[in-house]
């Protein structure tokens, strides 16, 4: 339900293209994609992978049905040539990438694609739509769980999500990112992601009055009591119901879990109920907070010293409130030559910002003694940068300025294989483990570009081969010329 | 795809709810739910109800099957008695809507549900799930149209729509809002969308030059050769290649279709290729262009003087950038009281904004002796506006202020009813059909609501019986106590 399940969850124009490099001849020249992105999701200072299972599980599982085949030959746009092409096709290429739940920065490929051009080419969709949206929500949600600190975070964001499998895969990507828990039954069975709730409105309205309505609800669930509380006055009506039953429930050897706030002033609110549930010796009750949160929402909360255990957090988390789309684009950077040599590829844009960094390439991330996250290096495949001591790079983007770091003692090659021939090489891990991978080491990055706003930038290099190597491709640009450089 | 097709696609408190329905033995109670919005999204004047088709699919398929029985079982919130009745549940509830692709405004019910309790309880997160999202994004593709004017507008949102099936899904909103096309193939295939495209800045840097490139996809597709011209760099090699091979087209009988603009000044651009192409005597070529286009590029491009013949928009038409979501929410109106009344249910919220209009009601819109609409009505169901001439109503949110119009002609009740006891009863019209009547209804509506910016509000109001009980039931309210007022 993640994992689109059929090949024509495509542009259009992958297809045509597909067709046009096989009339061309030049369908099964090898060729490697990098998969990117260019900016920071919400002015931040990372972004979070994810989404790498539900690729790899795409690509191993590419057919195209015969139904689909009559479908694409009802388009008049291509030859039975191709599509019997279509019909025997599987995806028999190899992915490099960055595991899930690894922070990671603008420029870096996370998914390097690489096999025949027309497969690489057919899977450019798909692959941007998987981990553009999970990667963003994923950060989305390191954001709001960094800002909620030991406090737990609930995902309850079905209902405004971006579609059926939106609110699945933001189910998924936000407990990457550090949710405890969802509302969304379907991620609970698929995914086996925890399931938290409490009750709506419609339950104190559908009986008497609160009271009754929280009585019932407490009978029912002796164990797992939230009351809603703000339906018509939450400190003269809701509060006081709420804390009667809580009463009624110790008596019975039975615990009020907790109280939930929607609406009104929840500084003050949460304080004030807070006293009212210590007062009454329900000091284990704990006050759950939802109703429009996200990052800001929460850091201002908690600096008004409003008194919240649990944040329920939805729409701002599962549409990504505020940048509703990872700037993740997928571009060719190298093709093989007949001599067996990578030609490295650029483009080169009228909007800067836009160019593509060339060549076949891995991301090494160089951490010091402590373990503590120095600068990350892109270089070419097979190229490995020293990372002893005083280290120089290059500044990925035109001006290409010289930066040197000290104290670098390791360095690890973040794209690992994954895919080989079309087949899954690699284990992937659970949830939990991915989970567990964002929470260690985004704590290993400096606090200043973990800040919500104006955060520092991290150091993200070209090593001095593939700076070399852009450079003198940027310069031989010339009209009507593709810009190749054999690389030696 | 787009309709989900398990009821486990739901928030776990509906389900918790309806157990402690059936517990408290009111579970087949009839209620009535009214799906409303209380914003219009994009901070503009209006919005267009889009999904009722994919939600009464949904409601006339829902079972639970052993699988998901079993897994609910596994959560150990649920009682062998409640896991039978689920076994052989069946939605079997009356809903009345407003047909798709109707402009509509804050507080009106876009889809009224009317049911055992537990059964309209059940479905509140799906129904807002699937309207929320898709009338989001076909408000977002009528404000993108209306700018585009007579220009056309291109989908190209997969990559970075949020999911799988939200892409696809907005594909549909984006189509009913007025795109002419999507990229999208699945959606061309289930929804019979036009499909639309062009190539990537791939296929040019996989040949050895732009003009080899060109050559060899104006050879393949001759009827449809549209050439990104921004890859090395737009005026001097982009465009001049691409007149080279619309000129060789032209000798062989055949049109270059057009070029796409994707970076840099489209302003500048746009108007030099189009010098370019018209010197050349490539009168007939389009300009596409895209790249991060909305209804606020798409307006300062027309104002700038660009020369644009077809917008490609993607990523914030299909992520709805500005407003990620749709405010809609699902409440409980009324109860059906033993001796057959319905007895009108508010909730009073400690945020004003987040009151709720009681009662069973309808929404009528009234419109002049020339077809252009005045105001909305809503009313108690049964109850019907004078109207004609000059008619009164009431401001719906607290002050209740009386507002008087003029030249009222006729009366249209915008819900219809569209499922009875669970079984659909109207013809769902065609996805051409909707999208037709967006375009005519939106019409009918004064310009000054459809501005981009500062909008003024359409009249939304309240009949004076519906007002006088929604004041006399807030009127009532005192804590722990519900606000009910049985309707006579």
């Amino acid at each position: 339900m993640i994992t689109p399940r059929s090949p024509l969850f495509t542009d259009l124009y992958e297809l045509t293209m597909m067709q046009g490099y096989l009339c061309a001849g030049i369908n099964k020249r090898e060729a490697c994609f990098d998969l990117f992105f260019r900016k920071n999701p919400f002015k931040g200072g990372y972004a979070i992978t994810a989404g790498l299972e539900n690729a790899l599980e795409f690509l191993e599982n590419i057919r195209f049905s015969k139904e689909e085949l009559a479908y694409l030959k009802s388009l008049r746009l291509f030859e039975n040539s191709f599509l019997d092409y279509l019909a025997n096709f599987r995806f028999t290429a190899d992915v490099h990438a960055i595991s899930e739940g690894t922070p990671v920065f603008p420029l870096e490929p996370i998914l390097r694609v690489t096999g025949a051009l027309d497969q690489c080419q057919l899977v450019e969709s798909a692959l941007l739509n998987i981990i553009n949206f999970q990667s963003l929500i994923a950060t989305k949600s390191a954001r709001v769980c960094m800002e909620a600190g030991e406090k737990s975070v609930l995902e309850f964001g079905l209902r405004r999500a971006q579609g059926s499998s939106g609110a699945l895969t933001a189910s998924r990507a936000a407990y990457i990112g550090g949710c405890s828990a969802t509302s969304n039954v379907m991620a609970g069975k698929v995914l086996g992601i925890p399931l938290g709730g409490t009750h709506a409105h419609s339950w104190v309205m559908s009986f008497e009055n609160e009271l009754e309505a929280f009585r019932n609800y407490a009978e029912v669930y002796p164990k797992n009591s939230v009351l809603l509380v703000d339906s018509y006055d939450t400190l003269k009506s809701g509060m006081p119901a709420a804390i009667k039953v809580g009463l009624e429930m110790k008596k019975r050897g039975e615990k009020l879990e907790g109280v939930r706030l929607d609406s009104g002033d929840m500084v003050d609110l949460s304080r004030k109920a807070r006293k009212m549930l210590d007062d009454a010796g329900l000091e284990d009750s704990k006050i759950i907070c939802s109703g429009d949160l996200d990052e800001y929402a929460i850091r201002e909360l908690k600096a008004k010293g409003a008194k919240i255990d649990v944040y329920g957090v939805g729409t701002k988390l599962v549409t990504a409130h505020g940048d509703s789309s990872l700037s993740g684009v997928y571009k060719l950077v190298a093709v093989r030559q007949a001599d067996g040599d990578w030609e490295m590829k650029l483009k080169i844009s009228d909007s800067p910002e836009k160019s593509t960094l060339p060549g076949v390439k891995q991301v090494w991330r160089i951490s010091s003694a402590k373990g503590e996250m120095i600068a990350d290096f892109m270089e070419l495949d097979g190229e490995k940068p020293r990372f002893s001591g005083k280290i120089s790079g290059y500044n990925p983007l035109p001006d290409y300025d010289k930066k040197s770091y000290d104290g670098a003692e390791s360095a690890e090659p973040l794209l690992k294989p994954v895919m080989s021939k079309g087949e899954i090489t690699a284990r992937q891990p659970e949830l939990e483990e991915i989970r567990e991978r964002a929470r260690i080491e985004l704590k290993k990055f400096p606090p200043a570009i973990k800040r919500l706003t104006n955060p520092e930038v991290y150091a993200v290099n070209l090593g001095r081969k593939l700076m070399e190597q852009t450079t003198s491709l940027r310069n031989k640009k010339k009209p009507v010329n593709s810009l190749a450089l054999k690389l030696r």
